[in-house]
């Protein structure tokens, strides 16, 4: 039952107060290793329509996975270096071997829409915190086991909800 | 000449490296007392199209005007403190008496679409400094002098581009 609680209260609109501390809210690694995701402002839990706000905090030696989405994605690195992997043909079958970016404190920089990339935690002495901001959530997202998979085998994931177990809750607990 | 330069390198989309250093980014006041703001990912110096992302520091007694917008809206405050004022009964004919709500380092907020709101840096010792998140750029804003103007009287800005200076550089320098 306390876990119940503990699950609704991260999944409701209702009843969060205006201002809200950051290092109060839910964070979780929703299952990959070394990531810490924080949703500041979500379409699940804060009712965002247009934009999403995520602060998200890499061990060192971690990532995300290989991805593209057509929304847009602005990042700002906070703390920590690594490095950015972008492949900016994506024209072709597969992504191909991408560039590589060193991000480091105080940096920012886009994702152009569609392009696959890779954000990794090349820094092995610190953990790299970036903020994270996406447009038209939820993002409709296509994950690459490698730089040369094909497109066409790319897996879908949508929606890409992080709060995604907030659709699990059962709408009436006393059953 | 060096003067048109920086201002043309303010303006381009072109040329701009894919990682950028925040603290080297152009920031202006904009003709806004006690305001420093710089724009970290926007429509005319980046591309945009769907989120523009702010770094706005507020020095002690400044403020956002009073103003209202029905994009979404996301803040962050990075460094100090300050006063949130809402004015949620948007309904009626003017914003009228706004709700205070005290903002601090490390919290966040949003502002319910179309509520008249204004932020200010209350704390008279320290800056106040806050990333702003906003969606579908550019923004259409109307500004209040007071919370009792009537909304019919409020001054509609469109587009509000912090770099609109950006559209009065001549194509063609030689002429
Ligand atoms: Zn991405
Ligand atoms: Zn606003």
């Amino acid at each position: 039952l306390l876990s119940s609680i503990a699950e609704a209260s991260q999944c409701s609109v209702k009843g969060l107060p205006l201002i809200r501390n950051i290092s109060e809210l839910p964070q979780d690694n929703y299952g990959r290793g070394g990531l810490s995701h924080i949703t500041i402002a979500g379409s699940v839990m804060h009712g965002m329509k247009e934009v999403e706000l995520w602060l998200q905090t890499f061990a060192p030696g971690s990532a995300t996975p290989i991805h593209r989405h057509s929304c847009e994605e602005v990042f700002v690195v906070l703390k920590g270096s690594g490095t950015l992997y972008l492949a900016t043909n994506s024209h072709e079958k597969h992504p191909g071997k991408p560039q590589e970016f060193k991000i480091y404190s105080n940096s920012t920089f886009h994702i152009p829409v569609n392009d696959a990339h890779q954000v990794w935690n090349t820094n092995e002495h610190e953990d790299l915190q970036i903020l994270v901001v996406i447009s038209r959530p939820p993002v409709k997202v296509f994950i690459y086991e490698d730089w040369f998979m094909p497109h066409t085998a790319a897996k879908l994931k949508f929606p890409y909800y992080w709060d995604e177990q907030c659709f699990q809750v059962p709408q009436k607990d006393e059953l």
